[in-house]
């Protein structure tokens, strides 16, 4: 049987990232069958494995070993001090980002079909001198065409802008990037199972501008986008009212739905498909996802972490995998 | 035993607006005991019932009767040609206007507790010569304090600003007019059976600007606002992330979300609640509900719209009377 390679950060260990990955993997005879492999300082890992009484069998992963189902562990140190638990420290984000990065270089060489990120904070990157907003911003610098997307069986959102005020998320609404932007968008979902993909458009302004009374954007900007993507062949309707496109959306498996910023596709997602959803980083060669949630330092170390929205992430990077490789 | 007298506008008489009436006031008996005064042309109301097959017993209203529980009629004539369904016309449009009027009118003098009113057709009132975008704007140039909000079990949202571009309303958000607003908001809510409520606020950036480096208005405009409200003795807290405010407010009942522009409400909201929703105008001294739909031209006159809205808009007016008066 032939299995995907899928790598898996334990993310910052000051969090509950560790946990979650420990929650979910030793469960891994329930997940889709896979060679797991976690990038994590060891120590962080047994430390939790520990705490949590969840007794996790890993075996070392050889970059060039035979791939079989199972849960391995590629160990990359932290620095020292690394693993304080529930603070935000230099030594904590130096240790999430090595692993993480060496995690994409393994994708990047092909050795990886897909990546899982537990989570990191951002403020522990910037004290440990890397001064990313997160994965998807590091892997953007890396493919400047990805995209962030958020997946769940009900409902999935593809997000045209998100890390950035909202002022500059409305100027940045223009015709020629929403075309390379659908582009790129309909380029990734083409290489994903359960398609083909139909995308439906939020419009910028309430009732997507109404007659133009309600904003330009839509008769100036939007419009012509989604004409041109369509004359491409790209399966797309809008832009609809901001309110009720992700109604259109909803239940419909091969719909995503398109915003324009973060809050507009965020605010229906996580109403929809708060503790299961999943984030996804689309157009990159190798599969990326992640849970929908952060470090959750207020409680990390407790042992009460929500793993679901974790394993929803593993899950989905298998299923993505599957069909990709 | 005293009752409310509610009055209930059909709308525009090419649209739902009367069949979603009829429907709602022909099972008047389950609804909380009050005098229901329907503000339509006889004709269009007629019509309706008959096209349904539901008979409803109507009696003439007389301003200065005896208030007992029951539906009543007060006659609005409508312009010769009101009432060819599933247009927009001007004809439609007056008489829509002229029923809505009626019925405030008689609100401001005191005889009305609260107006319920079905949906009209801008275009319809702009035709007629009516330039106001609904009826919220109406009443916002008799009342200037008037506020949208949205009213359902699980999830009550007040709008900040309503139908305006989003870049005006990112440009709108100044810690004075919030102020007032948040004053004129907590005036209105206090009014309301269900309190005291509570309101939580959302920030106009993702991550409510988190450290400023996704906006400033959070810090230099809403946080300030909020302030000065507390400090007043609103009980308010914020601002929160706009993706996940919403599901602070989920669910409690005496939670009051603030979103601080249109889409970012009714996302929110239309997931939540999107057949039994109630749009309320709040800042009034009367009570105003409304169902949280148009006039689905595309419908009309099928029998096929769904009551449910309004039914809600007449139960929630209803149960708002019971303690305003």
């Amino acid at each position: 049987m032939t299995v995907p390679t899928i790598g898996v950060t334990s993310g910052d260990p000051g969090g509950i990232g560790p946990e979650i990955v420990v929650k979910t993997l030793t469960r891994a005879g329930r997940l889709p069958p896979a060679a797991y492999v976690v990038f994590a300082d060891p120590h962080v890992i047994e430390a939790e494995a520990e705490r949590l009484g969840l007794p996790i069998s890993v075996r070392e992963w050889r970059e060039d070993g035979p791939v079989e189902p199972g849960v391995f562990l590629a160990a990359v140190a932290g620095p020292p001090g690394a693993a304080a638990m529930g603070i935000v420290s230099a030594e904590n984000g130096e240790a999430s980002f090595r692993a993480f990065e060496a995690a994409v270089g393994q994708a990047r060489a092909g050795r990886l079909a897909a990546v899982v990120t537990a989570p990191i904070s951002k403020a522990a990157w910037a004290l440990a001198g890397h001064p990313f907003r997160g994965h998807t911003e590091y892997l953007a610098r890396l493919y400047p065409g990805a995209i962030m997307a958020f997946w769940s069986e009900p409902l999935k959102v593809a997000l045209f802008s998100h890390h950035r005020p909202l002022r500059e998320a409305v100027e940045a609404v223009r015709k020629d990037d929403l075309v390379s932007f659908l582009e790129a968008l309909d380029h990734g979902l083409a290489k994903l199972p359960g398609g083909p993909f139909r995308l439906v458009a939020a419009g910028l302004n309430p009732h997507a501008g109404e007659d133009g009374s309600l904003g330009r954007e839509e008769a100036e900007e939007i419009r012509p986008a989604i004409e041109k993507a369509a004359s491409e062949g790209i399966r797309i309707a809008g832009p609809f009212p901001p309110d009720t496109v992700f109604l259109q959306a909803l239940g419909r498996k091969d719909v995503v739905a398109v915003a324009l910023y973060h809050d507009q596709g965020l605010i229906a997602f996580k109403l929809v498909a708060f503790a299961a959803g999943v984030n996804v980083t689309l157009g990159l060669p190798f599969v990326r996802t992640s849970p929908d949630h952060g470090t959750a330092l207020d409680i990390a170390g407790k042992g009460v972490a929500d793993g679901r929205s974790m394993e929803e992430a593993v899950r989905l990077a298998a299923a993505f995998s599957a069909t990709g490789s």
